[in-house]
C-alpha cells in the first residue's frame, strides 16, 4: 500500500491552498491531493461562466498550480476513511495511508422541498463542470428563468444572465436581497441595480410550487401570482459536502460542518478540516455560522496547512470575518464583519457611521461613481465590528481595507486619525475619504 | 478687535479639515478660516489641470465645505502673529484675536539655481490658480517641454501633457524615477509606461543650463547633450511655507518645517501646524523626513483639532507612512512606508517578499491586469514596515490595505493568514492574492 505523509481530500481553493502551503512549510514530507473532478473551477467565477466568461472553460484552476509546488495529484474519490489504520479508500480500489488527513471537501446546493422541483429544467448551480456545461447548453434554448433564492449566487447568476438577454425574475424569501451581508438600506441599492437590468425582484416571497408536466411551465408564489417560467434556477444555498466526514465518526456541527478548533483540527488529532466543510465561527459573535467563502477557507488552509506538524498560537484562525463583494451592473457592493442587523440581533450595543461621498476627486472627473461607506461599532469597546459599501470597483479592495481593521480591532478613533492614500484618478479625496467620514460621524457621535 | 477662539491660517486640505474637525469637536468655540486664495485647489489634483481636467476650474474645493460647517472664512493674507498679545495681522490691516491658532500654511516649490532659470517660459507647479491659468493657458502654443524632477508631479504632470500631445521630456538627478516610493526595478515598469506615452525619460543627469535669448530655447544636460525645448517645468520638490512662523519666533526644523509634537503642537502650546509647514516624522525611521502628502496632511488635522483643547494619548500622530498612488497610462503605482533601499539605508535588517499575479480571476476575464506587490518586513520584529504595488486602479485602495498593517503594527504571519475579500471581477484569486502570496515568501523564507 502506497504511503503519504499528507493526504488531502478535495480540491477547490481550500484543498489547493492547504496542499501548496504544506508542502512550503514541510518539504520532506510527501503530499497527495485526491479529487473528484479532474478539472477544479474558480469558485467564484462561476456566476459568471453563464455571461461574461460564457464557458466553464476558461473559469478552471490549473492543475500545475498543484503539480509544480511538489504535491501528487489523483483524479479519483475517497469512498471511505479508516481512522484506525489511518487508511483512505477509493472509488477506483485503492488504498492509501497518511499521517495527516486534510479534509476539504466542499459544499453541495440545497434545494428546500419545493413541489415540482424535480422538473425538467430546473437547476442548482454546483462546482461541477459537466454539470454547468450541460446546464449553459440547455439554457440557450431558454428565456423566462425564476431564480429562487437572493443570496450571492442567485444575484450573480441572476445579473449575468440578465445581460445576456435572458428574462430573469428573482424570489427572495426574506424581507431583503444579499441579505446576511447587507443592511435593508443597502440592499435597496442592489436590487434597484438588478432593476435597471430588466430583472424583476420578488422579496418576502416564497415558491409555494412549480408547476409543469414535464417541463418547468409556471412558478406560483406564495402571493399567488403565478410566473410563467421556462426554467428555475436554484440559489437556496449550500449544505457541507461531509457525509465521509460523518461515517469516519468525526464531529459535525448542527450545520452538518466538521467541528474544528482554531488550528483546523477536527475531534481526530490527525485529520484538518478546512473550506466549506468545516465549521465556521463568527469572528465577532463567536457563533457557529453558516457562511462558505473561498476567502474564509483559503485562510483556513494556510493555518491548517502550518499546523500539520507544528503547532503555533500565532497561526490559529480567530473565526470568520465573511468578507464579500460583487458588482451588479455597474455598481460594486461589498460587506465585512456584521451588519447593523446582525449586530442588534446578537444584542450589541452598537453606533453606525454613514457617509456618501464619491470615488475620485474631484468628482467632475470622468467614471465618477458614488461612494458609500457604512461603518458598524461597538459602543462599549469603540472597536469596528462591521462595514458595508457601495462604489466603484475600488471598492473591491476597499472593503479589505475594513476587514484588515476589523481583524487587527482596530478602534473607531484609530481609524479616524489614520493615513490613507488617496489619488484624484484612483479614490476619493483626503478631504472626504467616505471611510475616514464614516469613522468620524462616528466619533462625533460620542 | 474681533476675537475667535480658533483661527486657522490657510485652508488646503490640512487647514480645511482641522477647522471643520474643530468645529465639529468643539460646537460652542468660534473658528475662523484666514486664507490668502479665494479659491483653494484639490491639491492632489493639480497635475490633472493640465490633461484631463483642462481647467482649474473643475478642480477647486467648494468653499462650502468650510462654511456651512459654521467655520467663518475671510479672503485675506495673515502677514503678522504677535503671539504676545495672540493677535494676527492681516494684509488688508485687520487685527484677530485668537485663543488658539492654527497654522496651515502649506508649501511652495523649490526651484534649484540652475542657470537660466528666470527665462520666459519657465514654470513651477504651485497651488496657485491664477498662476496655473495663466500657465494652462501659455503651454497651448509650446510644444517641446522639458520636466525638471521625476517626483510624482514631475511624473503625473509630465504624463498629463504627453497624453495632450506635448512633446514632453523629464530629466532626473536620480539613478531612477519616484526614487523616495519605489525601488529601482519597480520605478523601471514606471518608467516603461511614461516611455509608452511618448515620454523621454533621462535618469542619473542633471541639468546644466537652460539656453535662450528671453525665451527658453534649450537644455543642457550634464552629458553634453542640448535638448530643444520651448519651455521647461521646475518639478524640483517643494519647501514648507514658514516665514510668518519663523517671524514669530516658533522653531523650525533643518527642512524648515515648523518643529510640531505628537500632537501636533509647535513651541507655543497655543499654536499647532500642520501639513505641508510641519515637520513630519517618518513612522518606521522616526527621522525627520520632508514628505509633504494631503493624506498625511489631512491625518495631522484631525489630530491637531481633536486635541484644540484637551488631549488625549490616543489621538497622537506617530509619524508620517507617506501612502502614495499614481496612474501612468493605465498602470497604477502605488508605495506605503519604506522601500527596500530606504529600508537598507536605514539600516534594516529585511526580509523581502514579492509576487506577481493578475488582478482578476480567472486571469481571462476582460481588463485583467498584472499586480505586482512587493513587501518590506522587519526581520527581527517580523513586522511589515513597507509595501509597493503595481497593478490596475484597484491598487489604489489596495495600497491602503497594507497602510492599515503598517499602521497597526501587523506581522506578517498575521498578513499571510488574514482573511481578505475577493471577487472575479474586481480583484485577484483567494488562491492567488498577490499581497498574501508575497507575504507567503516572506513566511517561507525563515
Amino acid at each position: 500500500m502506497k504511503k503519504y505523509d499528507v493526504i488531502i481530500i478535495g480540491g477547490s481553493a481550500a484543498g489547493i491552498v492547504a496542499a501548496t502551503t504544506g508542502k512550503c512549510c514541510y518539504k520532506d514530507k510527501s503530499f497527495l491531493m485526491i479529487r473528484k473532478d479532474r478539472d477544479a473551477l474558480v469558485p467564484c467565477g462561476i456566476p459568471y461562466v453563464f455571461g461574461v466568461l460564457g464557458t466553464t472553460q476558461k473559469n478552471i484552476i490549473p492543475l500545475e498550480a498543484i503539480t509544480k509546488s511538489g504535491v501528487e495529484f489523483l483524479n479519483d474519490e475517497v469512498v471511505k476513511i479508516d481512522r484506525e489504520s489511518k487508511i483512505v479508500v477509493t472509488k477506483q480500489g485503492e488504498q492509501f495511508q497518511y499521517e495527516k488527513l486534510i479534509l476539504a471537501t466542499g459544499s453541495k446546493p440545497f434545494v428546500p422541498n419545493i413541489k415540482g422541483k424535480e422538473l425538467k429544467n430546473t437547476f442548482v448551480v454546483p462546482k461541477n463542470k459537466e454539470y454547468l456545461d450541460k446546464m449553459i447548453e440547455e439554457l440557450k434554448s431558454l428565456d423566462k428563468i425564476v431564480v429562487i433564492g437572493a443570496g450571492f449566487i442567485g444575484v450573480e447568476v441572476s445579473e449575468q444572465l440578465a445581460k445576456v438577454g435572458k428574462n430573469v425574475t428573482i424570489v427572495e424569501i426574506l424581507p431583503h436581497i444579499l441579505g446576511k451581508a447587507f443592511d435593508s438600506e443597502i440592499a435597496k441599492i442592489a436590487q434597484e441595480e438588478l432593476e435597471k437590468l430588466g430583472i424583476r425582484v420578488y422579496t418576502n416571497t416564497k415558491v409555494v410550487e412549480i408547476k409543469g408536466d414535464e417541463k418547468v411551465r409556471e412558478v406560483l408564489l406564495d402571493n399567488g401570482e403565478l410566473l410563467e417560467s421556462d426554467a428555475v434556477i436554484f440559489a437556496t444555498g449550500y449544505v457541507p459536502n461531509t457525509e465521509l466526514a460523518k461515517e469516519a465518526g468525526l464531529e459535525l456541527n448542527k450545520y452538518n460542518a466538521i467541528r474544528v478548533d482554531s488550528y483546523m483540527r477536527t475531534s481526530d488529532p490527525d485529520i484538518f478540516a478546512i473550506g466549506d466543510c468545516a465549521q465556521k465561527v463568527d469572528f465577532i459573535t463567536r457563533k457557529s455560522v453558516p457562511v462558505m467563502l473561498a476567502s474564509t477557507a483559503t485562510s483556513e488552509a494556510r493555518i491548517a496547512a502550518m499546523n500539520l506538524y507544528k503547532l503555533s498560537t500565532v497561526r490559529s484562525f480567530l473565526g470568520t470575518i465573511a468578507i464579500f463583494s460583487t458588482k451588479i451592473g455597474n455598481r460594486v457592493f461589498a460587506s465585512a464583519g456584521l451588519t447593523e442587523e446582525e449586530a442588534k440581533k446578537n444584542n450589541f450595543d452598537i453606533k453606525v457611521g454613514y457617509f456618501e461621498g464619491v470615488d475620485k476627486h474631484p468628482g467632475s472627473l470622468p467614471n465618477t461613481n458614488k461612494q458609500i461607506v457604512k461603518l458598524i461599532v461597538s459602543k462599549e469597546s469603540d472597536i469596528i465590528i462591521g462595514g458595508e459599501v457601495v462604489g466603484g470597483d475600488s471598492a473591491g479592495e476597499l472593503i479589505n481595507v475594513i476587514g484588515m481593521e476589523i481583524q487587527n480591532s482596530v478602534t473607531i478613533t484609530e481609524l479616524f486619525i489614520s493615513q490613507i492614500g488617496t489619488h484624484p484618478l484612483l479614490t476619493s479625496a483626503p478631504t472626504a475619504y467616505p471611510l475616514i467620514k464614516a469613522a468620524e460621524k462616528v466619533f462625533m457621535s460620542k
